[in-house]
């Protein structure tokens, strides 16, 4: 029986287009054209909508891959998902992570309750632009967010510890275009904004994987509840939206038994915007043994990579007190930086994939951010 | 022999011009005017030369204390000093802190290695624009440091934890004062970028108290060190600087054994912008003590009041990996913000005092941060 | 037979709680507290949600006013109308307008067709969070414009230019009441952004001032042309909004034969956003006479005060020519400065009041942006 | 008697890799290799640190060149130079002008007094970091601007209306090397602030040229007066500067006798932030001619292209008012962005070369900008 063998490097980046991580690994083959099955990374930048850092690195990055896997620029999509999120503020490093997955013979005797890293992808039906924020793109990424599962094996939910989710926002063009055969849109503020269609595509992405995975029965899901009903939530989706899409896009990570790996994923939720303690359960939760509550070096030596969100509160609450993040005009910069914060304090190191901004959101619960910790096992 | 009574009671703002919070301590009897000696805190808005919330603060706030003491507004300064730190990103909860000081007579029998918190204050000759930044700032700076010590009781520099000092800055009119007489000035830089005139006089105040505490020998120091030689700094100094001023102010606070208070004070440095550790090492030096490697409910419950700062550092390296802080034309608030989160990740509350923002700086070692927590002992 | 004689003064401010020009404009007699109807003005400071220095020019100009007029502070807004618009960026001084109005005997003789300035004031009925941005505030706007236009003696929608309105938006709590009594409301978004209460608000009071000046017919209003049917627009209503208010408030300026002013008031709108042939048709209107295309220093010398707004365009194309400001994270502030030295290279002086920096509005017709002159007859 | 013949022609940009514009005036023939000589654009994206858009644009345009021109990439700039200008704020289309030189025989009978453009180009000797914002660099880009002058055949400084000028900053590194050698430099602060290494190299320059151009005798020169003497300026100085450079590249342009070109330009500088008639100037003085004091569309027809300069004033009155950019923490990006619609607002377009943002400078008279206007005289 072939299972899976999955690998993850993480390489900073020392401008958007550098690529001399990613040629190393190549070089040492721990990447190979065959195996490389995802790139997931920060670019440095704002992150706002003007920042071309993102746009820059994955133009770099895709010219790199076709050069590597030996096929036209056009076909890399095919082949490798990408996720980069732009913005790098405070301390978090602009880095790519690599994602490897090769299938090898499952050895005989291995304890049948070691569950190991596996990946599994999949993309969507076209989702049409009245469909953005809506039921429709719930359903169509929920059915992907199924089809990932059994890409990698997994069929039980609890297995699943991150999705990643990319999926169509809307556009003036597409907008125009839902208008003219007399569809509605679910907003026509293209920003990130509370309101905007970004966050709405984006959130609905995270209710399809909820809905995939069971955190939400698909009996109170409907148009209505998209950022409204904020007791609906994913704890393992991590979603993003961009104009220019058509599909959307699901990488699935989970553990199992049936994989060969060295790595080993699990996650948490934190409770509130400044609980550390939720980022050292995710590490627990990937089998990172704490003595005294906190992680030593060793400990820490075994972690791979942590992937987060940080997304600002819906209220101006922090365990009692007020906060003015919500009044802020940088809130979107700053609310990520702060995630960026919260984690490296605890992991001890900068290289850690950690998006957000946005004010609410149905990925992770009210106030609370997901974190999903890769770990090395042996 | 009287001895210090202190007492430091924390009020959350509402709004900037909120003095809510000091009325209900004075409608308790928990601050009165003999006893009020310094009002410390956080006022909301961007904290950038703009904000208008920390000047509406100062206003409302003089206009309070002074119809509370019943003496008229500019007499103010003379009983109460202010120090008011603009600029609340991310989780730091806008807030006051009331320092009282009552002189009581001292118990016998109190164990004679049982220190607890004493406070002193002091102004210092005025200072020329020409001295801002310069040999002349710090001479006068220690100097009051050394008053300000002998108010609180203090003789062992090592029994001072916290020193805040306000000093002169330049201004338009005081550069074109000094230069009329044939002097130079440090900076025609207003701001408090890194060459900037806001930052000098901040760090020859700190290396004031750096010489007054025998951190810094008097031989090291020079007007070519200032901003120039990182290897010279306070572990104590918080410092900030107005063109307004013409005299230094210094409050210290410190432990005691010829002391009645109820409060204990400590503090410790972060070895950098990452470092959870070191805010737990100002909550131990303060007397917390933690199971498990971190602090309780119950533990946190005994702590008063943290003082930080979040001085950006001036590498754009952080424990070996590169992050693009420096080049974020929001660094001075993110920097801020950045703090605001490692104190409040530890404390687990948002009413922290935490400045900071300016890159590099004499309060600190290179990297670090100071940390000073005031913790009840009963 | 009683006609008015209406007087505009504008006063640079030094800070926000400046009061010293309104002090000496009453010292010399030129206002008296039963002749001041309006305050107009810019406040310095970021024009941001947190920006404090507009918060506390209010609470300092009401102060100023109550003594003035010997009523208590919470009477004030009864008596004379307060518009401050937050943020001054680029070229806009910060100044306040102090708007008189007295009853005077019309003289014999004065030539029919001769008109001058009248301003009339009104309260709308309150507004239920419900109605906002919706047909409900539309008509209440409507009703008190007709009001208004009566108050100042005005029956033809022609000589009405300029229309403030102010009316409530949306908050936290006024949402929650709404939707606990079974109501839906506009926006959740509580921002000026696309989708914004703040802007919804804005542009149904706009329809409304349309609607009662008959530039948009009744039978083409609709909740849902709010912010989607751009065609529908009033050339001189410039409005705001404020989550505190309960009822609208509307100042009407217009000329009138029936008015003994030495003023006169007149509006163009410019057709796009670097139109300053706009600006320069505005003046026009009020009766500035230019030689060779150009205002020379004696016709701006006549010139009082402009008003304008600077309303971001909704497409990115400005007369055939990409744009970048749509996708700038700074477009609020920059749209406004913007506007500002529109304004300010037309007039020769930085004390225009120019509000704006949200994007799309009916406050002007698409892309353009309304502007009007008070010009000084004599 | 071989002459030139320049052209240039202005190309809106889509995104900052966008080179279709170029490779349509090259497949018309409009450039041809032998015949490019300068690439001067602005593209878009903050303009800030950390703006990735200007980066990506060079890589793009450098690749592009190379290829167009059959050579190695690292081998353009001996052929082709490039200024490239972060930034778009507001009303600056994001776009790139190609300036041709060729040399063609001249014709008999040409009147004597007609002169048309011509363009020259110089590279400086190394400049070490010590020399940077003093009078090294001063005396290497003096000498540099004159042998451009030669290159134009361009004589009398009288003649030169436009003289673009890149030279190095400083750097981290080259700080170090400097200081290991005994050296100091002339700022610490590597960003655009007032007392910035930037802004140092860059007024050095405008200084260079000044002292070749005869507009400030040697003798007044010395390391002091740069950034405090504001009284000694170029008229036609655009200066920036990259730490990444180690030699100055000068471009002069003026009109002479000896040219082909169907081109003038001409130049003026503004007397204040706000004078749109400084607009108005340059293009007089570039032959463009104003029926009533506007030019009409015919008028504007003609001009082929506008160079800007929007420096902010060092102080904060205009025409006797106080304006508060001073004070504002984005003024670098809302004073050019200022700039911008000064110019659009008289040239009626918005593919305007405007750079600036930073605080005072040489580049100018005290408050005032230059702007240099290129006209086709057919």
């Amino acid at each position: 029986m072939k299972v899976q063998r999955v690998e993850m490097f993480v390489c900073p980046s020392a401008t958007p287009a550098d690529t001399s991580g990613l040629q190393k690994l190549a070089d040492s083959g721990k990447i190979r054209p065959e195996t490389l099955v995802a790139l997931v990374g920060k670019t440095e930048g704002t992150g706002a909508h003007d920042d071309w850092g993102r746009v820059w690195a994955d133009v770099a990055l895709r010219e790199w891959t076709a050069k590597f896997l030996g096929i036209p620029v056009d076909e890399v999509a095919k082949h490798v998902i990408f996720v980069l999120s732009g913005g790098c503020p405070g301390v978090i490093t602009p880095h790519i992570a690599a994602v490897t997955r090769q299938w090898v013979e499952m050895p005989e005797g291995r304890p049948s309750n070691d569950k190991r890293l596996v990946v599994g992808r999949s993309g969507s039906d076209a989702m049409a632009p009245e469909e953005v924020g809506r039921m429709g793109q719930i359903r169509k990424v929920a059915e992907a967010t199924r089809q990932a599962m059994s890409d990698a094996g997994l069929t039980d939910s609890k297995d699943v510890h991150l999705v990643m989710v990319k999926v169509p926002g809307l556009t003036t063009a597409s907008i125009k275009d839902a208008e003219s055969r007399g569809k509605t849109v679910v907003s026509h503020d293209l920003t990130f904004g509370p309101e905007g269609a970004g966050v709405y595509a984006n959130d609905a992405a995270a209710l399809g994987v909820a809905m995939a995975l069971g955190e939400v029965p698909e009996s109170k899901l409907s148009d209505e509840v998209v950022r409204r009903d904020w007791d609906l939530f994913s704890e393992v989706a991590m979603t993003s939206s961009g104009g220019e899409k058509r599909h959307g896009e699901v990488v699935v990570f989970g553990n199992s038994t049936a994989s060969q790996s060295p790595l080993r994923i699990g996650h948490a939720v934190t409770k509130d915007f400044i609980d550390a303690e939720g980022v050292r359960t995710a590490l627990r939760s990937a089998g990172v043994q704490f003595k005294d509550g906190l992680p030593d070096e060793a400990d820490l030596g075994r972690l791979v990579h942590v992937f987060a969100k940080s997304v600002i509160p819906g209220s101006d609450q922090i365990r009692g007190q007020r906060i003015t993040l919500l009044d802020d005009a940088d809130a979107y910069q700053i609310g990520k930086a702060l995630g960026g914060m919260l984690v490296a304090s605890v992991t001890g190191r900068t290289t850690n994939y950690v998006s957000g901004g946005e004010r609410n959101s149905h990925q992770g619960p009210p106030g609370g951010n997901i974190v999903a910790a890769v770990v090395r096992t042996d």
